[in-house]
């Protein structure tokens, strides 16, 4: 424990402490954070230790895409209104809330456990390569949107799961590259100008 | 509870949600915190649980000077070895901290709560200034620091603390104005360089 917070009590060395587990947190701002959660706002800091416990103790991982839920299968699963069809691979649970902020997809998930990268012992194994191949094979799913980040362990796990899904009839996509909306040309890297610049659509293809 | 989430489970909602109580954190680092939480850190998200319940239950203000401990005193009361003559009066818990944090100061403490603030509704007896008018009658203090911060509410608030100590045989301080320490002349505000001028010290006081 820091020298840094000689004589002050325990439990509140503690807190400051394990707030620093938070991404983006560091000492001065779980100081900042101590102090506003016990002088002025015990009664949000008493909720969010209730929702944390209870998010620590209900939350799981889907038994069928992975996703993180309260039950043993997610809501998109369980979904029958959701399109069984498509599935698209995302490497994290906030892939799918990224997804459906969009409101614009209607078919199933698959959340991978990151991205493939064996520097760090991430295998196709520990990634859930296998379990995604039999929900595949155990569902009607005609389309597989490979919809990994583009960096390279992203891009070296969809090559991986598509070569595993040559033989099999399904429709194997990826996201298209492009300009970002709203984005200025001036500030985009070369290599994203250069793949827009070759994809380029046909004004009547667009309107 | 926001139409961003929808499809997510209640728990996760719930969790993202209270994590937005939190000093600087938005919509977005709450739902990065919360997959971090649940997915790679749920040791220490459970560390986090019980200290923050801990927390909430055993910290309450030190029956003596207000700061924030886990008993009806403080360590800083509570301890002998400290001058119990000297009195730094700050605003909040953090600024005992914050002088902890120079290992220079070895009197007590006395914690208002905020600063005097009409339009707030914080007058003398809200921010606790007949406490530590009692308290310096019922202790051998023989100097009291008005640390209170150099701001307008600061200000009026060591002004209006030391109007009322006119009459008692107590020394009144206030810290020192000027450059802070390392920084550099060009960015400094004009208020602060006039004073740090007009309170030049000679150099064999310094030395």
């Amino acid at each position: 424990m820091s020298n840094h917070y000689r004589g002050l009590s325990p439990s509140i060395q503690q807190l400051i402490e394990a707030l620093q587990c938070l991404p983006g947190v560091g000492p001065k701002s779980a100081e900042r954070m101590t102090w506003q959660l016990l002088q002025h706002k015990t009664t949000q800091a008493q909720q969010l230790a209730d929702n944390l416990q209870k998010a620590l103790q209900t939350v799981q991982p889907c038994q069928q895409c992975n996703m993180l839920c309260d039950d043993s299968h997610c809501p998109y699963c369980r979904n029958p209104k959701r399109d069984p069809h498509v599935l698209c691979v995302v490497e994290s649970p906030s892939d799918v809330l990224a997804f459906e902020q969009t409101a614009s997809y209607q078919g199933r998930y698959f959340v991978l456990k990151g991205a493939l990268s064996p520097i760090d012992g991430l295998g196709p194994t520990q990634v859930g390569i296998p379990k995604l191949l039999t929900l595949i094979t155990e569902h009607p799913i005609t389309e597989v949107v490979l919809a990994t980040n583009p960096t390279v362990e992203g891009e070296a796990t969809a090559h991986f799961i598509a070569e595993q899904l040559k033989s099999r009839k399904v429709i194997l996509s990826r996201l298209a590259h492009g300009i970002p909306m709203g984005g200025h040309l001036q500030y985009l890297d070369g290599h994203t100008l250069r793949h827009a610049f070759t994809e380029r659509k046909q004004l009547t293809d667009i309107c």
